[in-house]
């Protein structure tokens, strides 16, 4: 770490080796400084990653998804504690699109997981709110880093069950779990598009109301996952559970580390986290490429009205593209 | 067309209105111009695509996929006829990105479809075989123009049911058929993972063989379909039919009239090609971005590198990203 800056340089150990409560500060400041959007932060930030990254990457990755109410943040205290008391360190993070439209970000009351987010051997972290989903993603990532060189051995990153923010989450995390309620048929359809095959693993929660319900959900969302699931050849897991009651956490906890015991054994694990660092990294890149040919003055002065006309069938779609791609030359 | 060239003004007056095998030349010629990579060529090309745009748009846009095998060009030959029959005048194009890796391009040999590709009523054009799927796509949706122009009112774009060949052909129709083989049970899982979603209508093809296997697919297929297709509250369509025997073409043809009806009516239609066109510009807006950016001096220097110690986990995606697009500027 000889090239870091003295500030950084303190940070950085801080993050590594500060004991207790001056470790969570210094971690906290450190997902500060990665969240500013100043450039001169910016930079400061990026040669403090760049010194902790070889310290990262040790922690299980599990995502978890679900919709409002389906119980996610009963869920991931209970879980959270159940780690703990088993010797673990947790960091909880959150991708939550709208948290920059303002209001009710996920994770952001802290309240809502009292016992855990006081807890010294975990770290809650509320969503980033910046602008677009890209943007709170790639913090959210970071931050996972950071919370990984600190020595959190799980770190578990929420989102909420709508919009596009569970590609990103499946797309940092080793593990993808989906939690839905045990109602079965109608409410199958809340197993939006898409997400269904990214599920690792499907936990139906609150299977104690209606044990006969969740039953059917779990043979339909079997059957569902075997056509559709990522896992299609075996069929992935769909396990229930009771997170208000602490039921079927033990059982959870075997279902994830056999899957991650299985995927480090064969290399589908790391393999995993390569093509996801190489996606980030692309994902990045065009995000760039998308905001500086947004910014530049000629397309900014003819973009609208290109637009308009290919709204309304006067230019092709192609010519469109090419003309304000021309601009930049 | 005043401000056209002479060769490109006679061409497009040729498409828009010769008789009958000048046309067909005519049109031959203007695709084959739209494929060309040469700048001069994609100049002329640009300002005859915007010559012929007013008169295209009037067909009905169909997109068919399925494996190989499952019997699309003889299901295609004999639509085209019973179309031709009822009056109308047929294109039939391919969106296929194996076919730049050389043989075997989908409706490359033209005897496949040997009643309709002599028909004058018929326009069949093989896949053109440049590159990457989005320039292979970027290529048919422009011949889609011009066979419109040329007065054909349906056109067919067929694809493989492989890749992501299929996600291209639904962005550029108004109704998008996917078809199987009554295989119930495991054959499902031919039915990709995100190809459902996209399909407006499944045709099981082949249902004369086995017809109790053609029913138990068609129940399974409508019920995935429930959950996950696009009309998910109605349930998309599944229809039977045998392609070899000429069964099920009237009822194919009156569930895509009934849903064009439906779909045009309601403006659900000239909204989806709105956002298609909309989605298409940006689609080569960023495609032109990648590609301008990998062709930069200093990203040709530098990226392979970077790329390896992304890989490698030794550099941050982020920090990655950003170094590569400060070389920019």
């Amino acid at each position: 770490m000889a090239s870091l800056p003295p500030a950084e340089q303190a940070l950085a150990e801080a993050v590594l080796g500060a004991p207790g409560a001056a470790q969570r500060r210094a971690l906290a400041k450190s997902i500060t400084l990665l969240e500013s959007t100043r450039a001169d932060h910016r930079q400061r930030a990026d040669a403090l990653l760049n010194a902790l990254l070889p310290h990262s990457g040790g922690a299980l990755r599990l995502g978890i998804s679900g919709v409002p109410g389906v119980g996610k943040s009963t869920f991931i205290e209970g879980l959270g504690l159940f780690l703990i008391e088993r010797g673990h360190r947790v960091a909880v993070l959150a991708v939550d699109p709208s948290s920059s439209v303002g209001g009710g970000s996920i994770l952001g009351d802290k309240t809502r997981m009292e016992r855990l987010s006081v807890h010294e051997r975990a770290y809650i972290r509320p969503s980033p709110s910046s602008g677009t989903l890209g943007g709170v993603a790639e913090k959210t990532r970071e931050a996972m880093l950071v919370c990984e060189a600190a020595g959190h051995d799980i770190v578990i990153v929420e989102t909420v069950g709508v919009g596009q923010s569970e590609t990103a989450v499946a797309g940092m995390t080793d593990l993808f779990v989906l939690m839905q309620l045990p109602n079965a048929g109608d409410d199958l359809q809340a197993i939006k598009k898409g997400v269904m095959e990214l599920a690792d693993l499907v936990l139906i929660n609150k299977a104690d109301l209606d044990e006969n319900a969740a039953t059917r959900a779990r043979a339909q969302i079997t059957s569902a996952l075997r056509f559709f699931g990522p896992h299609a050849q075996h069929g992935a897991q769909v396990l229930q559970l009771s997170a208000l009651q602490g039921l079927g956490l033990p059982e959870f906890w075997a279902a994830v580390t056999a899957f991650r015991d299985e995927r480090r054994a064969s290399g589908a694990l790391a393999e995993r986290r390569r093509a996801q660092d190489e996606a980030w990294m692309w994902e990045r890149i065009e995000a760039g490429l998308r905001q500086r040919f947004k910014q530049h003055p000629g397309v900014r002065a003819q973009l609208p009205a290109l637009a308009d006309e290919v709204r309304a069938g006067r230019l092709a779609a192609s010519v469109a593209a090419r003309r304000l791609l021309d601009l930049l030359n």
